[in-house]
């Protein structure tokens, strides 16, 4: 197909489109004629994991090119899907100012903390990953605000984490292009995430309504 | 106590708590002499709840003079609750470019989406409500990306957000003093979100990796 189709197919204009082949993140297409060249389906395929990368996972080029790095040496779909899942923004907790020396003693009891719960939950993670680390860093922080978890409480918060995963990957299940996936997976980590988090929001606003009207403080709400 | 004891006790600079005076968001003392004034205790807790909403919900000042009013004026916890999970910014799904036919049509169809799991779930959850609109806007997104959720997906999805939010409930219980339960909820918003979203990406990092494992294509981890 001519640029104008592969245009139109994923909705990624012609000029973006040629940015994005000089930055080195298409490949060329078959040269035609000394300035027209024809693009397959795998141009097309590759275009639409820029696009999902750019906008929906805010990367940079460098970053966007690094990923796609990633994602072609995987030749595994799991190769594919850890790739996308270390290179986009690991959540942040929030963070208040604090005095280094309680900061060093928070530090130590969330690591292990954290230890503690992925070997009891017998998680392959390794410590190296940004997500132990990303934990790490927000279990630090509720300590210092005198609000950690209680023992117990976030081994089953990491059950629940464990079945919504659970359907996370299966709803990626079927997808064995590697580039597919890696699309998918962006999706899925820029978009399920807020999703499933406006759900919880949702779920708390219900049983707060419901206990305020069985409370009888309010009006109660017809069955 | 005196100014420097506020500060002390609760981490906030003098300077800051001057500030935050001027700015009316923190009653005054009782003054003592042209220039010293007393603090009590409810100055102490009005200011962790400063602190929190300021730093772990970067919040601005106006915004935080509104739920400031709106936790006062809640008389109840569940009020101050609701008012703490209004104003906190909502989770926001990624976007990208669409044209404004296909938005139009995406639009309805997720709003009717929403609307029937709501039904379904019986959820107590007005339509002016952020977190409905959070949740259509990212339910647009996904079908205009053609990666909306199958039928069920969504609500076993949000079956597992109820008993999250079951658990975060169960953290804020036995806070009954509404400024208490507010900084609490802004901790819990602020930080035990990340933490959950955290907990997801390492529960499907495990899976991926028992999967390459299962299949023989990496070393096999010890039982």
């Amino acid at each position: 197909m001519k640029i104008s189709e592969l245009s139109r197919r994923t909705g990624v204009p012609v000029a973006s489109i040629k940015y994005f082949r000089r930055q080195g993140l298409l490949p060329a297409g078959r040269a035609t004629a000394a300035t027209l060249a024809e693009y397959g389906e795998e141009h097309a395929e590759r275009l639409r994991l820029i696009k999902a990368l750019t906008t929906l996972g805010g990367l940079s080029i460098a970053a966007t090119r690094e990923v796609l790095g990633a994602v072609d040496q995987a030749h595994t779909s799991e190769g594919a899907l850890g790739a996308i899942s270390y290179a986009l923004p690991v959540p942040v907790a929030g963070q208040s100012p604090a005095d280094p020396e309680e900061e060093a003693e928070a530090e130590t009891a969330a690591g292990a903390e954290v230890a503690e719960l992925l070997a009891d939950l017998d998680w392959r993670t390794p410590a190296t990953s940004p997500h132990v680390q990303g934990l790490t860093s927000a279990l630090k922080e509720l300590r210092r605000l005198d609000a950690q978890y209680a023992p117990g409480e976030l081994a089953a918060y990491a059950k629940l984490a464990e079945a919504v995963a659970r359907l996370d990957l299966e709803r990626a299940a079927g997808l064995d292009d590697p580039v597919a996936l890696a699309e998918r997976a962006v999706i899925v980590f820029a978009i399920c995430a807020p999703v499933f988090e406006l759900l919880r929001r949702l779920a708390q606003e219900n049983q707060v309504r419901r206990r305020v009207a069985d409370a009888g403080t309010g009006p109660a709400a017809p069955a």
